[in-house]
């Protein structure tokens, strides 16, 4: 490698790791995509992963996109709703050009309410989708029915007004006290969170009722936010992409700012590549599955909760988890390895977020390409599992593929500055 | 030893433990003491540990009982105070006798409310002081002045009347889930609470408000009950004394049923002995301070939430509370070594309260006074410091002595079957 590459490099990867840990997360709103994504349409269904044309999705993410289009009333049959994406009158398009994550298949369409949440140091926003709740049988694991709609419709119409009443009247909720607190609670914030969704509550509960008095759909919020243990992942998550966005764009830097599933490839982007992912096949997940389940009933539907690993948590803040020891790699030994093993491949510690076992040293932040090219240890994730016909089975861990990063990197050198280049327009066609 | 006593104490031990793991504590009721603590009377003030002589009393703990003495109307000075207390017509008495436990100085008097643990299995009941907040001048740690005052009034006549409304709404609450999953996220359920508060809220606010609509109030329990991460602790106590009732009074047994000070004894109890204490001096407390504090800053004022390590909580599940490590030892790895020494002075394992780090192992379950006898180890004790005039100081370690340990099982073997003697009348002149 050419010396002055490295020299910048080197250069551009301390301002995008810098300009990542000066960010300063703050939840602001709660609100419909439409109003808050950039670039969002009513015709636009965003979902999990790289884009695939649309006669490439299949399984789980295939149907939760036409139970969007459903769910929107841009179809009133799913066979019309294919016909209006085959002929790109409905769009499908990546979460992570929106400004937006999402969970599993990520299905995000323009009615479903959105966590905003704001770097109060920038400004850049982050999105995610509610949690939609702990019914096995949900959109995001790629299932649609009545009740898939119902809950939908409660989430829109009760849900959400009401927390973004009470995220209002509390002028927003920083995120760093909920997650430094949470880590030092036995949460990874990617597969679990339920330290943060109790810590969140303790904030939250007063403010709801201060926002929306004391009625019985008040009753029903309050429940479903403290009941639901993982109610917090989709905040953490929407944290994560603000806090990317603070390095997105930096020319010359092997940062990565996104890993994502399709249903097919897991893919990468860099700090220095712009909007540009690098792709490969999804290897597969070892995962714990709930009782009668078995690999045979699983399948990949998509996927962008591993936000959390690109801002160094989930698996890569395996060691403040123990709790989770079945479900990553089977002993807190095993998981002290795997954080220690992420020093390698990241950048830096977060000085706010800490692992009380090692110490309080802050979590590895801030996964360099090159690194995981020179070294061949790549992020290990901490993943849910959805099952082949729909529904929620389980979590895993999943240890990335290196293809896509070596890939980026090469790119990273051959192609600067492909961030200035004129993005592509991302019709789901690329 | 004879081996037909230890054949005997052996099935004793086994009977002890085999009680208290079949206890099911849960939270039936917030009440003022006089109405349900056994024995109690309007002129009677519980104070920690092993009954002293009125006259020994002195520092924060004789100002606690001076204090209550006030707050209660039983004197208009302290002086009078003192010369009713000396004369017996104000009476000092172990909370220990009646059915209590008290933190620190532990003072609890006729018209303060306790939590109401009891033990849907025998019916046993165990009870706790409310939380004092989190004030460093509290009358837990001392101190007596007006804002104690109101703060005592505050929680008599709001707290106390909306959480027992709440409770009962709820219909109790059980007490092994919450303990279960705060061990899970980095409690001991004795020098950290912060998540056994987090996920009890969890329940207790929607029982809350339904028991006692919106109003501000509402509000202000509801902050109080939210924002101080050790209020959970004393409902730990109340469960602890509750849980061990189960125990007290099996012949022959040497598992421990009480660990307490007083500002100037540490002493403990055996199943076996009845309500006989065995008395030494208190050692040094390896304590971190709040800053600018000094150890001779620092004093005893008494203290029983030692009742947390007595049913396995507290310095024997070190190894579940790593964000601790500042105030227990110093390091991760130095608290698991704590735990692993507790599994030899201890009987069993718990099956429900279970630590991450070890494989979801139970925490060491029922000190047997006969092991730290001969082992010469003795129960790690997470403990408060109090400042010398009165305020909260920081934690520590404590390393119990272990004469009081020797003593209880030479008195076991001496002079069975203790426990069905008369009890002493405990008027604060034994």
């Amino acid at each position: 490698m050419h010396e002055g590459l490295l020299e910048r490099r080197t250069r551009a990867n301390d301002a995008a790791v810098a300009a990542m840990l000066n960010a300063d997360p703050v939840i602001v709103d709660v609100a419909p995509a439409l109003e808050v994504l950039p670039g969002m349409t009513p015709n636009t269904i965003l979902t999990s992963g790289a884009p695939l044309a649309w006669p490439e999705y299949s399984g789980g993410q295939r149907r939760a996109i036409l139970g969007a289009a459903l769910y929107e009333d841009l179809a009133t049959t799913p066979e019309e709703a294919d016909d209006l994406l085959h002929r790109g009158e409905i769009l499908v398009r990546p979460c992570h050009d929106h400004g937006c994550v999402g969970s599993v298949t990520g299905v995000t369409s323009a009615s479903m309410p959105v966590w905003v949440v704001e770097d109060a140091a920038t400004g850049n926003r982050g999105h995610c989708l509610l949690y939609e709740g702990s019914d096995r049988e949900r959109l995001t694991y790629g299932v649609w029915n009545p009740r898939v709609r119902r809950q939908l419709v409660w989430l829109r119409d009760v849900l959400a007004p009401q927390l973004s009443a009470a995220v209002r009247a509390a002028g927003g909720f920083k995120v760093h006290p909920v997650i430094r607190r949470a880590l030092g609670m036995g949460d990874d914030l990617h597969s679990r969170n339920t330290a943060a969704t109790a810590v969140f509550f303790q904030q939250l509960a007063g403010a709801i009722l201060d926002a929306n008095g004391a009625g019985e759909d008040t009753r029903a919020v309050l429940d479903f936010c403290a009941r639901n243990d993982l109610f917090f992942l989709h905040v953490a998550m929407a944290t994560g992409k603000c806090v990317t966005e603070a390095a997105a764009g930096t020319a010359h830097s092997s940062i990565v700012t996104a890993m994502a599933v399709s249903e097919k490839e897991f893919s990468v982007r860099l700090a220095g590549t712009g909007d540009q992912w690098f792709r490969s096949a999804i290897p597969e997940l070892r995962a714990k599955l709930f009782d009668g389940l078995t690999s045979d009933d699983i399948a990949y539907m998509g996927g962008e909760s591993l936000i959390t690993e690109t801002v160094g948590l989930g698996g890569l803040a395996a060691a403040a988890a123990f709790a989770l020891q079945d479900y990553s790699g089977g002993t807190p030994q095993g998981m002290v390895e795997t954080t220690e093993t992420m020093y390698r491949i990241t950048h830096s510690e977060h000085p706010l977020w800490k692992i009380p076992y090692l110490g309080f040293r802050g979590v590895p932040f801030g996964i360099d390409a090159a690194l995981v090219s020179s070294t061949g240890i790549t992020p290990r994730i901490h993943m849910g599992a959805a099952r082949r016909e729909g529904g929620h089975a389980g979590a895993g861990l999943l240890t990335a593929p290196v293809e896509p990063f070596i890939e980026a990197v090469n790119a990273l050198q051959e192609t600067l500055p492909i961030y200035t280049a004129p993005l592509p327009a991302h019709t789901g066609d690329e």
